[in-house]
């Protein structure tokens, strides 16, 4: 068993770092708060022993030598980064609890056959730079490198330019790494273990998704002498796709979520009707053909609410990924660790997005989920308790070591 | 008459002060383009041998003496402040139209009985600062000095401060000059007299207006893995409540107008459902009653639209004017002058709100009206032609120079 107050208290250590107003994190991609979090994280694996590879997307590797250094490694891990308003567990539970895995093993001295390598997947989040899940999506070789850096913020920075500027882009060809398998433990995110008393949820599959950044453009124009008819209004455009949204989501749910979280208005000023919007539509589904019709649906539907008001869109895909069936020895690794150690578990679909959805792409990957209080995240509130860390760990700890052989 | 090519040549210099970016102009008050604006203004004040005072609001009043200077002057002007993606001619036309009045007086040796002082509003357009008409509404006794001082922009800076920092918070107790009359020429902002190939408007009636700053607080929650059910979507709310304002606005129509021109999300995260939003309310009307039972019907659908979403909300007024009626000898003697100078011309009720609204309740005051193409304003495309300024501008001096007596 892994040492619970331990991974706690790395976890509120790192929780010091990029601190939010509310008790939770804004430690967001390439910020220097990331690059901060990065050196903690790297003190801690100088001190379990394990050497570090950078990659140039920012991705960190921290090896543990197995006794066959010819094996591939075993990769366990998730993210530092977070959500502007983030909570505190969210990828870096997975991260930590990947470390508390090497601690554990050392405290026990136990060697593996396959090397272990704890890694740090850089902007997980997508809030900064869209897609979520970039470096992971390089690595999978689902993006191009040079297209990664080419991403920029609402700001205007590069995605390179700021890797760049806090110190961790590496000279490690990205993608390049053999691996026997990669487990990411991660906080559900969702209500659905803490409402049925559950230790362990069992990742099978996880949902597809489509971010569609949408641009629709009116007429501003002055808000008291412009008579009603004549008005060109994209903010009523933005209602009428809101609402769209949320009912194309309602028909197909549970299968189906839906909405809007992103909005940017201009000139945004109270006394000008809006003459452009643009903002990001977020829909998900496990089932690929749901997620398809919802897409049509919404698109149908944008054009049609554009043709009543009079305004012209634009629809761009900024984001996407398709269902995910994980690796059935990597699931079954999983459950067999949680049954052997007594946990209650039962399977699940994630509900959002991870890293471990593209590394399944390349290596035989699968998931632990802990349950969090009310299934809130990307939240500042996210809680979750020492007990459900340590569950997940535990179950991480014991696939992981399975999978790596004594 | 008054000189066109000269007035259109001080507008297309005043437009070269705090461009912006698609032709129109970016000088929002008490920015340094703002500053740059009132020296430029100064500087044409002094070589038409004008005096200037500055009150403590920023106010500033160009003053050309009387044959009799016990005399109380008649006033004329309105603001060099513009949207942040405003036109060339939305207040500017006002100040600079009473500049060439007393250009023209300077020209033809003119002189009046009474003075005439051109003035220049702080704060008309409200965008950095609500409300709007702030600095003439100070004046008008509606708004307390330290009340105005402390209005914050977006970014938390002081109107007090800003007004300092720019140089232009002069010593001058804000209010204390007798006046006989103002007259403030203005575009019209919206499509009446263009639409009827009408040279000026005679403003009879201003609208009455509410600005009301509405708080919607759900739950920010990832927008994969919360259900449906589970969320308190505050983005969800402003949909339905902008689609309120407009169906309320429509109800009354042509005798009233709605909208929702600013909104801020939070945190504002393509993969975070919204947890707060706040936003603005622009709602008027001429008539007292319906902008009373518009501004009740919204409060009332705000409750219900909150209560089924499980949100809840606040709803602060942050501008608000009364319906207004001008001075009658004012009106007519814009009215007599259009005759006089044979230009087509009709009753029109001012659909945005003017410094002279606020001026009306201490002064006998009126406006006068020139088309604007399309009816658009606060819109950088924002367009009018010499002729259509010239007509104004010799209606507005006809009816000065009667008011203050050869
Ligand atoms: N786990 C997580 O919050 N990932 C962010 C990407 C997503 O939106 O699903
Ligand atoms: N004329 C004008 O645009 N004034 C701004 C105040 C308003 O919103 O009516």
């Amino acid at each position: 068993r892994i040492n619970p107050d331990r991974l706690w208290d790395s976890l509120m250590q790192m929780a010091q770092v990029g601190p939010g107003i509310a008790g939770g994190n804004n430690r967001q991609t390439l910020t220097d708060g990331d690059g901060e979090g990065r050196h903690l994280f790297k003190k801690w694996c100088d001190e379990a022993g394990l050497s570090m590879g950078v990659d140039k997307m920012g991705n960190m590797f921290a090896r543990r030598e197995g006794t066959d250094p010819s094996l591939p490694p075993v990769y366990v891990g998730s993210h530092l980064d977070t959500q502007p308003t983030g909570g505190k567990y969210d990828g870096v539970l997975g991260v930590l609890g990947g470390l508390e895995v090497v601690r554990t093993l050392n405290d026990l001295g136990i060697k593996t056959r396959h090397p272990i390598v704890v890694s740090n997947w850089t902007n997980e989040e997508g809030t900064r730079f869209a897609p979520a899940m970039l470096a992971s999506g390089v690595f999978a070789g689902i993006h191009e490198l040079d297209w990664a850096y080419d991403r920029v913020d609402a700001a205007g920075k590069r995605f390179g330019d700021e890797l760049e500027r806090i110190g961790w882009k590496g000279d490690e060809e990205v993608g390049n790494r053999p691996m026997k398998a990669f487990f990411e433990l991660h906080i559900e995110q969702g209500p659905i273990l803490e409402d049925e008393g559950i230790d362990i949820g069992v990742v099978t599959h996880g949902q597809g998704l489509w971010w569609l950044e949408v641009t629709l453009t009116g007429n501003a124009a002055h808000t008291g002498s412009t008579p009603m008819p004549k008005r060109r209004n994209a903010g009523l455009g933005l209602a009428r796709v809101t609402e769209l949204v949320h009912e194309v989501a309602m028909d197909y749910q549970p299968e189906a979520v839906g909405a809007i979280g992103h909005i940017e208005v201009y000139p945004n000023s109270r006394n000008v009707i809006p003459g452009e919007v643009v903002f990001t539509i977020d829909i998900r589904s496990p089932n690929a053909d749901v997620l398809d019709e919802m897409r049509a649906r919404i698109e149908h539907g944008i054009a049609n609410i554009c043709d009543a008001l009079d305004i012209s869109f634009d629809i761009e895909p900024v984001g996407h990924f398709e269902p995910v069936t994980f690796d059935e020895g990597c699931v079954t690794a999983i459950r067999n660790a949680a049954d052997r150690l007594g946990y209650s578990h039962r399977n699940i679909v994630s509900g959002a997005g991870h890293d471990a959805c593209w590394i399944n792409r390349v290596a035989p990957t699968a998931m632990v989920m802990c349950p969090c209080v009310d299934g809130l995240s990307h939240n500042e509130a996210e809680e979750i308790s020492k007990e459900w860390a340590a569950a997940g760990a535990d179950v991480l700890f014991h696939a992981v070591v399975e999978t790596a052989e004594i």
